[in-house]
């Protein structure tokens, strides 16, 4: 038998679960002070509510479980190759939500602030970095088109991140609609923005004219991609650039206010800008978009954005939605890499017994449980060799059972 | 579009998410402070580890995971539809762990106190009560054949139920080797056991006089039966009834050890007893096998046994392991039905701006934050109705944002 986890996911030790669990309460009990509350979905979504989300790339990447019993048997007999399944694993934890709030909205409140701390699923080729199993953390408002939710939203996800002890970051926002009036503006067609956007997301990694050259690959209209070209390479492309591009001035307007009212609210600790270029993969989004990109390590740590048309496909009528996710993998291999650890938990003893003193030992350790976690073994063969494993699984000290014995400390 | 869960699956709401968060908190700090350490294993698990198992009838309940590409489509091309999956959803925390212990032996302690709380899965024909997605609680100890590993299952499973509220409930223990002693003993052959265990099993529901049908229709030899139905009719079927069977004395008086050693523990709390048709469904298990039943609500609660030879399919090399197993679901249901909830976090109270004050907001709710947990709500239209949504949703107090306004407190 196999012993390696599945290809893509991972076995996690003792003291990267103690890791995960103490980040993962930290999060947690930061969105519940600023009053958002959890909640827990299945892991198994209907095959067809996954086909059918707008989840973008995300789609190819959906891990389908068989049908059982009769149902198999017969969708192999009629050859039906694409229905032998009917269930599949979430790769979000977005659709699930959606469908979620359809299902029991009378029973909660309005707006609904929600947390999500759950796994998530994609098929995704395994390579370093790249997990098929891992973890989101996600905080969204639904029932509300205020931006003020966005401000929440980024000020709720910043006090986690600075809470956990990640401090060097900055965000960036960016709309759609400004995206959209943009690349129209230069000339391509409502069907092509999609496809322009994919290439102008990766600005950061190849640069205008790496953009230039796939537009070109792309077959676009010349003229279109060097308008385009000319609006994006002004040296600073500010909100009041982008605003000449968009005839509805809200989106600007909005992005403006957000910006403003979270640099009040930062205390000098982190920044937040417009980005033109940020674009996010997922179809579902309709409005602003945002990601909180860390300084010291490349990349983004955060993301999300508004959805104000998701929900409205299970539940026939428009409720509008935004959501903020950390990247808890990221952020708990960051940690890890820091060598941060759990301060706030008691610390470990262990208690040494003879074999036939079990129930003394028991009873001792319950009286040594009111300071630490206490773990009982039986008198090792080598005691000097065991105090060296103690020591190595970072156990604070050790006491062996019996009057007037004191505890060693280590380290 | 699907709005609800797929069948045999829950939806927990803020209020049930909560009870199962502090419930599971509860219960890890108790198992931590008993110096057991927690891991996480995958969900997704090799088709082929899981098919191998010994998970008796679990093995007919996995969720099979489709290949994906290539893969996929040359297994359907060729008429292999067994060879349609490669992963599997994990049934039990069992398996996956041992492959776990197998592949990181060498970075764990020994002997290994773990910790495992995370969703399992079983396709379940779909009935009340029935899930189909749930969570396990697992203690284990691996790499030692002491008793006292049963002696601190059973103690530390009973403090973490006495903690979270569940208080009358009794323990019951039996093992394998004396079960199949006096099996045997009546004369069935040893190739016959597991059958007649299955039975047997069933004692509590169908009384003596329906195992000795169930036995008769499946057609063993009348004078075993007879001989057996003699055997454990007797009025009080104790320890000493036992020993006769067995030639090996080690396992009573383990069984009596372990029940004296317990009782000296338990302060009265909770009973353990012997229990001679205590069987256990799980194939892997060798020796001991114990059980929590709670008084109050019909059936068990809790299980567990011993399982020597599991970790030594992956290894190549015996492993003694032993486990007890808390039923998270069934736990939590009957503290949800009790009106059970957590007691220990912080009030929360709404507090409530009007829209373009959102800064202001913000800031007054940190601080009120270092005493509740605060939620922002903007002004609503009908403030009256309102007030009564919070309060329907637990919502503690109210503030409205502005100079001299008090705390409104619910109830």
């Amino acid at each position: 038998m196999k012993i390696t986890s599945v290809k893509g996911t991972l076995d996690y030790l003792p003291k990267e679960t103690a890791l995960r669990d103490y980040l993962q309460n930290t999060i947690l009990d930061t969105y519940r002070s600023c009053g958002f509350e959890r909640i827990t979905t299945p892991i198994l979504e209907d095959i067809e509510n996954l086909d059918k989300s707008e989840g973008g790339e995300n789609l190819n990447l959906i891990f389908k479980v068989m049908k059982r019993g009769e149902k198999f048997t017969e969708a192999i007999a009629n050859g039906k190759f694409n229905e032998l399944s009917d269930i599949g694993l979430r790769y979000d934890l977005t659709l699930p939500l959606s469908r979620y709030y359809a299902c029991n909205k009378d029973k909660l409140s309005t707006p609904f602030k929600v947390i999500q701390v759950d796994r998530v699923f994609r098929a995704e080729r395994p390579q370093k970095g790249r997990l098929r199993e891992f973890v989101q953390c996600d905080i969204d408002i639904l029932g509300s088109e205020s931006i003020n939710c966005e401000i929440e939203l980024i000020d709720t996800t910043a006090k986690a991140l600075l809470r956990v002890g990640i401090d060097n970051f900055k965000v960036k926002i960016n709309d759609r609609r400004i995206l959209r009036g943009i690349i129209t503006g230069a000339g391509f067609e409502e069907s092509e923005c999609d496809s322009v956007c994919i290439t102008f997301d990766k600005l950061d990694k190849v640069g205008i004219e790496g953009v230039k050259a796939e537009l070109e690959e792309k077959g676009f209209k010349q003229e279109a991609i060097d308008k385009f070209i000319e609006f994006v390479s002004v040296k600073e492309f500010n909100l009041e650039n982008a605003s000449k591009f968009v005839e509805d001035k809200e989106a600007v307007n909005n992005l403006a206010t957000i910006i403003s009212t979270v640099k009040s609210l930062t205390n000098g600790k982190y920044d937040i800008v417009y980005d033109p270029s940020l674009v996010r993969g997922q179809g579902y989004y309709t409005g602003t978009v945002f990601e909180v990109e860390s300084l010291d390590f490349h990349g983004a740590i955060a993301g999300g954005g508004r959805y104000d048309n998701l929900i409205g496909k299970f539940l026939g009528q428009k409720v509008p939605a935004v959501g903020f996710s950390i990247g808890f993998e990221r952020i708990a291999g960051i940690l890890l890499e820091k060598g941060a650890s759990n301060q706030a938990s008691p610390k470990r003893i262990a208690l040494i017994y003879n074999q036939n003193e079990v129930l003394e030992a028991i009873k001792k350790a319950d009286e040594l449980r009111k300071e630490y976690y206490v773990t009982l073994f039986e008198m090792p063969k080598k005691l000097g060799k065991f105090y060296g494993k103690l020591e190595e699984q970072n156990y604070y000290g050790c006491l062996i059972l019996g009057e007037g014995n004191e505890m060693k400390i280590f380290g």
